[in-house]
């Protein structure tokens, strides 16, 4: 694809070189996103994070990347008092805010209003999460985590095994990464779930169509043996009918050091979108893995600013200049990843 | 007026003469907004954007007409967590936040509210919206969009004629924009609006005292024939004793495509002060309008930053250096205006 | 103790020479926020300013200080939409949070959550506010004022007499200025309470182990005799158990100009943390003081931003730099302090 000037909606939209030019990108981010160097490329340019569903993580993450590369951000962070609650439609709310940045990364409950509010945008739009639709720059910060962590261990994507652990029905990212690793060759897919939170058939079907194989279980000491990458989820309790539904499945499958030390193999990597349940009923991801070297969960939201610069780079097309504006820190900075 | 270091209160501080001066400097303004120029001319100011009423739009058209001119935002969006609501005086939080910045804008539902803080800060305010009460750079950047459309065909403001259609009696944006026109010549006014939300007397008054014509009715077909310019208004539900009696006036003019094409003249600009009401029992502009070129609902939007850079600009007297600081753009940019 | 790289939690951090450490550098602060000159010290630096606990004030002076220094600012106002919210831990907010910026402000409503959510971050944390607990930079914002103050009529805070009015059980600024206050010589504390609003023994014996004398009493007029500094509270209604009980301490002390000039010696100055409370009801420092040259109130919340910055360039070990990257101010200034 032509990243400038374009929409992010879907990770529908990129092919393998696509996903592979956003990470050779990424890359070059790093020393910024470090504080190593300090560039002020969008000096100027005007971030619109228009965040109608609240979202500290992902806003502040956003904001932050650009942020990073020298821009301003002008931000909102609920519907309430905005004109869409008057009655306004997707197509004005686009227009007008089209005419206060350069660049749009916009949330919303409602699926496919990301794509309503574009289509009508002057401006590039980023789809920040638009319900249980998409959320392209999470999935492809997954697959960065992953492709660089194999990497780290001298493996590829390509041949690896993947388990994906918990509610793989209603979990937006794990379907997003599903249709990104479909580009990829040769995966052993281990999806570990009870049967009514099951990944849908369209995921597994388009799976097996690229030539990957997908095992199936609801047993996580089995599911989890072999895979290099073991991707554990929270219950996505909003998406449920009842809250007593959601209970059902609360703390079902519970990682912790005990179980990864018996069933992984050793430098088995341990991801998760955040945020992790660390309430006693869930905890699927328990605090005593936090020393374990090999849980890159926070290495994932590392790599979401990566993620994001990246995209902005390209969309405005200014990842050649980035190097050029560049000046070293003059702060203190910690060592942080 | 003497802008430098001046609140901008209301538009009755305003002589025409000062008005030609904001759109004077609004025109220079054009270039940055487009993203065609960056200037840097506020870099280290920063803007207190104090909406203690929240509102999406009229918050970030603030923010980013600050940031286009390189000054940083500090911001709030509401009353709830404010010292206001412990008891503190309008004196108390004035005195307090004009030590954070080097101007505020700032919105808040009382009436009077943006005057009384005002008299106590230290910095210059700008009204952003006291409740029923005033928000002058609205009724500016409307009659700026009036007169700029009016020199595309040709015309101008004096002796213009301009049908004011909907909600009138409630409508805060139509009796400044009454204000202001009352210093141009020869204007024909079309009020059109229901017996219970007629235009109030005392701006009926104004405006004949000042040498215009002023005609009433109720019928939207007739009332729009021959306008120059026709401003929709959408009913201020809020303003209403209760939402039964707003209800009976929702929908009572619907401008479309047809009523356009068979009783306006061509080239009859189409304004709103927004956000439109697009739902179907409202609808005081509907959707089928969107492709018509005369239809200045989002240029109007799009001045509103430039209106409010040259109030920046003017009030902390910095308008002569923006030019001398500005730079190309470097990064993509849509064509949006 | 070393600044650089640390976390601001407790005002228990610093002795005597820490605290003139950051005095110092607040005065050199001082022509950058009174706008004589701008500098871009921090330029590229983030902020995260995380309200966990919304705080219009205290967030906006933060983030101002921030600005002042040349950097950008990331926050966050509220819990609801966290992911706190969803069961997180402040150790994985942290970790993840810290990835964001280069250093972070807290405020959040549980005691010691700071102090937690400090030991998981991997950049500097300053302590906005943990609930009853801490908020050291006001008590050092306060201490910084009386000692500015006392200076300009030729006084020391060793040696001086300070009266504290008003809820001195659950007034957290109270507090720690009383351990602040406890590393200087021969102060005369004069306690003005309610018996149920004493200040608790702990501080009492404090102040006493330090060699202080400290007189009790429930009397405003006789208590304020002989004062440099008279430092008045508002009730802490949030601490009470039952508004009932809160109510009944309101309005129980109140300053005015009258009392002031039949009690206090000439040149007593007025301090109070704010906000007040100048509802009828309430009113401990009554509005007919505010063109008394000696109310320090607003001079006390300009001192904070000084404050601010100095803790944000001791941290990040940039006060050395700040003049040599400084400029003139080139835009119309307010008179403002």
């Amino acid at each position: 694809m032509n990243f400038v000037g374009s929409h992010i909606l879907s990770v529908d939209q990129f092919v393998r070189a696509d996903i592979e030019r956003v990470f050779t990108v990424a890359d070059m981010m790093r020393p910024y996103a470090l504080r190593q160097k300090v560039t002020r490329v969008l000096e100027g340019a005007i971030l619109g994070n228009m965040f109608f569903e609240p979202s500290t993580r992902t806003r502040v993450s956003f904001g932050c990347a650009w942020n990073l590369l020298g821009g301003e951000v002008r931000e909102t962070t609920g519907i309430k008092a905005s004109a869409l609650a008057k009655g306004e439609s997707f197509y004005d709310t686009a227009r007008v805010l089209s005419g206060y940045s350069d660049l749009i990364v916009m949330r919303h409950e409602k699926s496919g209003s990301v794509a309503e509010f574009a289509a009508a945008s002057r401006v590039p739009v980023i789809n920040g999460g638009d319900g249980a639709n998409e959320h392209p720059s999470q999935a492809l910060l997954d697959l960065y985590t992953i492709s660089r962590e194999l990497a780290d261990h001298g493996k590829t994507v390509d041949g690896m095994t993947i388990a994906l652990v918990g509610d793989l029905r209603y979990g937006r990212a794990v379907h997003s990464l599903c249709k990104l690793l479909a580009a990829y060759q040769g995966i052993h897919f281990s999806l570990i779930s009870p049967e009514a939170l099951k990944l849908p058939d369209a995921y597994v079907e388009l799976l097996r169509n690229h030539g990957h194989q997908v095992f199936e279980s609801d047993a996580l000491p089995t599911g989890i043996q072999q895979a290099d990458i073991v991707y554990v989820t929270r219950t996505q309790e909003e998406r449920f009918d009842t809250l007593e539904e959601a209970q059902r499945y609360k703390g079902i499958f519970r990682l912790n050091q005990a179980i990864y030390t018996e069933f992984c193999e050793p430098n088995t990597v341990i991801m998760h979108p955040l945020p992790r349940d660390s309430r006693a009923d869930a905890n699927e991801l328990d605090n005593d893995l936090n020393d374990n070297p090999n849980l890159a969960i926070f290495r994932q939201t590392d790599n979401g600013v990566l993620i994001r610069m990246a995209l902005f780079a390209l969309i405005l097309e200014v990842s050649d200049q980035v190097e050029a504006s560049s000046r070293a820190v003059n702060w203190y900075t910690a060592k942080r990843f």
